[in-house]
């Protein structure tokens, strides 16, 4: 087990003036903070110690019944009985891996992929297979041949992928979801950023899809999904949830007794409050337009700042994008220069299985105002062509 | 992996109506509810969208100040260092299963012990080795020949054990301390219920004592403390900790990166905030009154109602008392006939390591005002006469 180098900067990120890329944060401007005092007044005056008591480990019901109306459609329909309310989407995650994981087990991901997923499932000593990915996220043709090793489980973010920014395309989500099934192997569908998404259309969950092959074709459920409250009403509250199959959630609760009894009580009577009082719809299409805004900023200023030979990606949604530049840059090496010029962003190869991505960075958008990215990018744009660093030698 | 009889009946005894002693739950009317209205109203317009956001595994600074403070005394330092913020003190327990325990491993556990913390760490493949227990606790004498065996760690709750309410007694801890660190086996030291002592003196902590006898001897730390607010504040925040060595905190932290991130940033702010409120000053107080009072309705209760060979511990503090009734008694099958009557309560076998304590039940006394002790005392006492299944035939 080792720190994660992201996590790690939190700490690094709280310094005064420092303009950071490096995490995944909402912008902490836009949470719900006056929404969220009347909730607690509320709460504790409706529920009085009730919301301060110890809660059932599956969730609270009310909780359970709106995620599982979320993610019902006409076609398919979830109950409180497919959900279990989780401390964040990253507990989902390790719970999965406790349950279904065992040493030797081999798992595809992306290439890049989600950091954490890699902290939370190596310690179950299995071997990650890395597959490719384009512009429209992973390549599942290059995943048929990595089905040869039989792995247990595939791990996906279809969404505005972390690190990348990539949405998978709805042809690459059929295709998957029924090469999954052939294989008799599962898919965790992670969706913490999909809410966020600021032009195109909307693609079907691959959760949504595989019930409805399964459905057609009579066989079983081989999704399950992870989703979380922390990009759309906020982090600090840790209330996220894992849909599934009822026999998936029996035994994923078995396994959250073991690692915390439940999630907060009050946390989770305050997103009801705030799920009541329609907030979410109030703060989805305000978050949208400013991340739109700070990701086309971003863009703007990439174009200005960056050496000519600088690419990156153009994701329709979420809070990262993924910048790779010339050769022979190691922005792991960089990284400390940055700091010191007070900006800080996220090295590309510690999301990389293969020792690839050394001269990626990944870049979070969703942070900082406009003004402060114009800044922050022009300062590593500064570094990245001053130290020459990159071979445009400009 | 199974589910626990114990955290199953959270829903059965929400029924109406239904008297629970099953459970260990702090009395929800003495909750600071009031207080924590008020502390959301500051913590929201003082720290803004921050209580809402992520924050750092480690947990809050200033709230990891205040817990190293808690638990440093003139002959030892705690520092924020030494500090981990848990989501409850079950999530340090799992964690640190996680990290120090392989499969093979052997533990030495208290029999019966702390039905999660089986929950927590059998999944880690350990055998359990099964310290006996008196009126003083572990029987240290009894644990040494379990020493040969090489166990990895002990685990104990030397105050008002849960199940018993047993507390040990400052000889046996002393003696247990230096045991461990002469066969180099560490200590986890639960102890979430240290703070409700309603009568007797305070012994010292097992933690306190090795850090004494270390600094005597030169050896290392041998000792790992868990704590929680969950029974002075309230369980529903989902604030605990582990307090260690540094090395052992920085295993853990990376651990609980993969977990869960961190713990609920707007519950430790409301606990920092609650702490600087002087919250706990007042609660502990209020705490011990009506749980005292509870424990003695409930003695008297069982004075008056129970069989005459039925024998029960003396807790001097804590939330649990232990019944053992005549050898034929059943309390796992009883279960359903006591319920149907309207009362819960946890049967003992399921906290015992070697198939015994069939005939033996866990009751909770604080979470029913006297007067409902006395009628679930009352009824279960008519079963247990009435249906023949004791000896005394009244």
């Amino acid at each position: 087990m080792r720190r994660s180098t992201v996590r790690e900067l939190l700490k690094v990120t709280r310094q005064p003036g420092m303009i950071s890329f490096a995490l995944g944060l909402p912008p902490a401007g836009l949470f719900p903070v006056a929404e969220t005092r009347r909730a607690a007044q509320t709460v504790l005056e409706a529920g009085g110690g009730q919301a301060l008591q110890y809660s059932e480990t599956e969730g609270l019901p009310e909780l359970r019944d709106w995620i599982a109306a979320r993610y019902s459609n006409p076609g398919l329909k979830v109950t409180r009985a497919n959900v279990l309310v989780t401390s964040g989407s990253q507990q989902a995650l390790d719970l999965i891996g406790r349950v279904f994981l065992e040493e030797g087990d081999r798992v595809v991901v992306e290439n890049p992929t989600y950091l954490a997923l890699l902290g939370a499932w190596r310690p179950c000593g299995v071997k990650f297979l890395a597959a490719p990915c384009d512009n429209e996220g992973m390549r599942v043709s290059e995943v048929r041949p990595l089905l040869e090793r039989r792995p247990k489980l595939l791990y996906t973010t279809p969404n505005f992928q972390n690190p990348q920014g990539t949405t998978l395309s709805r042809e690459r989500r059929e295709e998957l979801v029924e090469l999954m099934a052939q294989h008799d192997a599962g898919i965790v569908e992670d969706d913490p950023y999909g809410e966020l998404r600021y032009e195109g259309e909307t693609r079907p969950d691959l959760f949504a899809l595989d019930a409805a092959a399964a459905g057609r074709s009579g066989r079983g459920m081989n999704v399950i999904r992870t989703g979380t409250f922390s990009k759309t009403l906020a982090p600090g509250l840790r209330v996220g949830w894992v849909i599934g199959p009822e026999e998936v959630v029996d035994k994923l609760v078995v396994a959250k007794q073991a690692a915390d009894l439940h999630t907060g009580t009050f946390s989770q009577f305050l997103a009801c409050e705030l799920l009541r009082d329609r907030v979410l719809e109030r703060q989805i299409p305000r978050l949208r337009e400013v991340c739109r805004e700070r990701r086309d900023a971003m863009w703007a200023a990439l174009s200005r700042h960056f050496p000519g030979d600088a690419r990156w990606t153009k994701p329709e949604g979420g809070m990262f994008l993924m910048v790779t530049l010339a050769e022979e840059v190691n922005t792991t090496i960089l990284l400390p220069q940055a700091l010191e010029q007070g900006v800080a962003y996220a090295p590309g190869a510690d999301f990389h299985l293969d020792g690839r991505g050394g001269n990626t960075m990944r870049l979070n958008f969703s942070n900082c105002p406009p003004n402060q990215i114009e800044e922050g990018i022009s300062r590593l744009g500064k570094l990245l062509k001053g130290r020459g660093l990159t071979g445009t030698g400009c």
